[in-house]
């Protein structure tokens, strides 16, 4: 997979597909510099009189519901809905899962429209687990395995990537685990680099629709290297962020391969 | 009052508060990165409905009218309610104060539910007073010197701790003036400074909500030394914010006590 | 004009205009700290009930559709109308123009208030040609050509003064074609940029209203030099952004008139 996962990344840049993002107003201007930077061409639109318009004329969507309301909980719908009858992959960041009912009804109808990729840390996904009807949860003091366990629900019942970041990115697909090692935990002190994450899978996906689990490697591992190599010339997260853009525009295969920290679990 | 300040910034990277915002466009993302550099964890949420539940999780809520619209205006109607119901802090910044009638409109609605602390530039203080019900204004020819006689009318009548911010900045409370001197002119020219003060107040009260006056002093003063040590890298107004967010994130004490520049007037 | 375009730079700085903005959620932090940098006072405002009193309060108004919905849209055209009641210089950026129905219907409407200036890039100029109306195109392979015939069919109709940017910038008014030729490709890796122009142009014409040819031509200079100037020291788009808000508050007459690339064609 190191081979591949670089191949991935020249890929995204040979192709810069437009990738169709209706995130939260927080973190809109890092995500369209961060998939600039990695290659792809990002349009950000919610009005619903155009949102099936852009599903269309994107290779993928990214649907992140960090500042929803009313309005923007329709346009996600629309687009969700768009992007499952047009077979085009579509990403879904459930920011904040579980911490308002609004978040929960809204990820459950969200659900429905079968993401092709989910990103969230533990917390989001369990939360999202349950949103969704996962009813057993695995009983376990420990977070990351219970999160593991709704992961693959997940992947069982939608057929969905599922994409767990932390201190090791985990990414959940059928019979499979790949571990990410990658990162830093000054990125913590960076807003939206979750969102990014998420953003940059969109990307992938876009640039590689046919290969999911692929794609969502590929981005969790351009982000972690970038952040882990930005880090070591950074004073604080100011800094780290402005390198961090940097160093997704100029990562090398050396520097990629490099730092990859990557170990595949088969079921 | 010198050790009580720093005291206050480790104790906030210590309590790692909620800080939940409702604020302008324009600054949601150097305001998140602001607060997490300084320690705290930012919520940043609108929708009506679930605006009371992200009040009641959180340990204070900010309130920046800067780009509000209707649905906005009711959002932070809403919250402020919900906060003074729990006798939770939260702070108001009225970005605009005087420059437009729905701006005065919407102010003295808020007024009405008692920030905890109030924190504008002179003019916007003084609008605001107006705004209010203040009927005497002090007939001076410096603003400075009204707008504090503004900043103590509201003290007297609702309890606020006031900031007036500028050059130096004041903050007034019962029988007592604040003055900070620290800070640096370029600061000026990157947007959202102001609300990002306002912001880091709301992580100060949240992490010591007993003690509105000092929780004012330690983040106008964290905000200007920070400021201050940051400008000396910077080249200009965007390696300034840089270098600002690696100084809220890095700042030790002894930076902190050799810059800090604080005067106490008891009235 | 190569002093004369200075002397606008300079003008900016001593006149510190106040610029309205109604621009999209992408770009509002950028845009703003560009205007700061640049010697302007940036206001952003879109409610309904105040947005006349901003467009009469500030130099001019710049209308940017880029993440537009219905209110947003009723919005723009509130403030266009409200500036071609008052005389007061307004400008428009057809952000994806093009791209959807709502997009050209949206500029098909504001084009009414006719726009005392209009940036794009050749395929928004041509589309927002389209939607104003422009029913013979040039028959030609070359884009930029086309596109230049569109400028001058607005200009002709409307008396816009019209940019068109990209490697080179062609700015077209009455009888004239001006050509600059500053800039960097890595500034395409950097989102907003092209919005940042258009609130240039904004604050340029606040600042000298009469001459909209030649405040359009400063902005533009103004953003492509301290751009060139900029990627000099720039490792990738993250530091680009920084250097160039630095060198927009910073940059010297030396600089400026070192690197301006200035062109006058008369027709």
């Amino acid at each position: 997979m190191r081979e591949s996962l670089w191949k991935s990344v020249l890929q995204l840049r040979q192709n810069s597909p437009l990738v169709h993002n209706i995130t939260n107003y927080v973190v809109m201007n890092n995500t369209a510099n961060a998939l600039l930077a990695a290659g792809a061409s990002p349009i950000m639109a919610h009005a619903h009189a155009e949102i099936e318009e852009m599903v269309s004329i994107c290779g993928a969507t990214v649907i992140n519901i960090g500042t929803l309301d009313e309005y923007w909980i329709e346009s996600m719908y629309k687009a969700a809905a768009k992007a499952q009858q047009l077979g085009k992959p579509w990403v879904l960041d459930p920011v904040g899962a579980g911490a308002s009912n609004l978040r929960n009804t809204t990820v459950a109808q969200l659900l429905k429209y079968k993401p092709t990729v989910i990103r969230g840390n533990a917390s989001e996904i369990m939360a999202l687990a349950n949103a969704g009807g996962q009813t057993k949860g695995v009983d376990s003091t420990h977070q990351s395995v219970e999160a593991v366990a709704s992961a693959k629900w997940f992947n069982e019942n939608t057929g969905a990537v599922v994409c767990i970041s932390g201190a090791t990115d985990v990414i959940v697909s059928a019979n499979q685990k790949i571990l990410i090692d990658n990162g830093d935990v000054m990125m913590t002190k960076v807003t939206g680099l979750g969102c990014i994450a998420t953003a940059l899978i969109g990307a992938f996906v876009a640039s590689e629709p046919d290969n999911a689990t692929e794609a969502t490697a590929a981005a969790m591992a351009l982000l972690g290297i970038a952040g882990e190599i930005a880090v070591q010339k950074a004073e604080g997260p100011g800094s780290l962020q402005m390198h961090l853009l940097d160093k997704l525009y100029n990562i090398t295969e050396d520097e990629f391969n490099t730092y990859l920290k990557v170990t595949i679990e088969n079921d």
